[in-house]
């Protein structure tokens, strides 16, 4: 089964600076979740947008046949990381079909709080 | 009326495995809000994603026709529970339209977070 | 100007029954948010479904000429209220293009918590 | 790469006229996350309505080529504010594609609630 689309968008992304727990359970931090249904890997291409300078990327992460990976932004390093307390935005561009979620977590006080969203299914 | 598709995926997917209330109203628990418009049951096949292995299932439920179940992973037993603190994705198989909706409790501490999104209709 | 779609079903509906803060603003609510954009009122017809009995309705409500109604499920009365800490769904039926979104205010404790997601376009 | 639709509807908005926290980060605020992928500015005009009088509009905006603008309600000045504690929804018309997400931080306790949802694409 093959379910989903190859273009993908987030238009909100911002992870904040501050956690009032560090552990990696409870560390604010934005995640795409991916999932890949296809019976091949899902090679994914990211690229984030940001609101006073040219976009960064690619970011290349691959998703295992039949397999789902709750990637965080916060562990992206090359082409460079993503900075804290800075509005992004990002594109997935897949070379099979996914499907891509959006959620944060925000620690930054004790008392947690979520968010979470499809993504734009471009195409 | 018949309302929905046939195929739906949730790429996020968590349950914590700590609430600091147990009662059945506010334990941590992730829901698939299904509905069925038909004049008929839907008889619905789900299968859980994972990071690191096969996918299981399926898990088979039932909704009756006119009717609505809030379905939660946590109640999920056969083939096999659904492991808390690790992440999954979903996909829901039914025979007949339906429309699903994710949504997430987390009581991890007693001030609870919540979030929701429309799950992603595939066909 | 018209956008939107004519039906629209929320998979998601629960009000919880208690409130840490029972004022109008901070009161446990649901609402559907609808946006009527044309020239002419919108009238709507609302169906819900519960898990256990057949569907009530229809609930009638008019949104005005390019005017938004932010609709709490809490102060439906006619046919009948909608139960506290009860699971339903909904099904929106308006006689022009309108956008639907849902969301619920959780104050069970003093800290809320909100969540929110774009209600399914039908047709 | 363009990517997305030229007409949003955000059906939800609401400002809580009330903040824990002053500070630019942690005030209460609703926000419009607006991705532009194309190689040249998007020109957005966005209406606002309301419950119980005519539209205010247009609002203009501009978003660079290949960049986010994370627009806040709470800022916008020209023809009016935005009014707080007031029900209201937006539509968004662009001259090229983009992708619009909504979002609100609530500070009205000290413990700050999320919301998030992909806004509706309209054409």
């Amino acid at each position: 089964m093959s379910i989903g689309k190859t273009v993908w968008a987030i238009a909100e992304g911002y992870i904040p600076g501050r956690s009032a727990d560090e552990s990696h359970e409870m560390v604010s931090h934005e995640t795409a979740c991916i999932l890949n249904t296809n019976e091949v890997p899902a090679n994914i291409r990211i690229t984030l947008y940001f609101a006073d300078r040219d976009p960064v990327g690619p970011y290349e992460v691959t998703v295992g046949a039949r397999r789902t990976l709750h990637l965080r932004f916060n562990d992206l390093a090359q082409p460079e990381p993503v900075p804290r307390d800075t509005d992004y935005a990002s594109v997935f561009v897949s070379d099979v079909p996914i499907v891509v979620q959006h959620t944060r977590l925000d620690s930054r006080d004790p008392n947690i709080a979520l968010l979470s969203t499809i993504a734009y299914a471009a195409g």
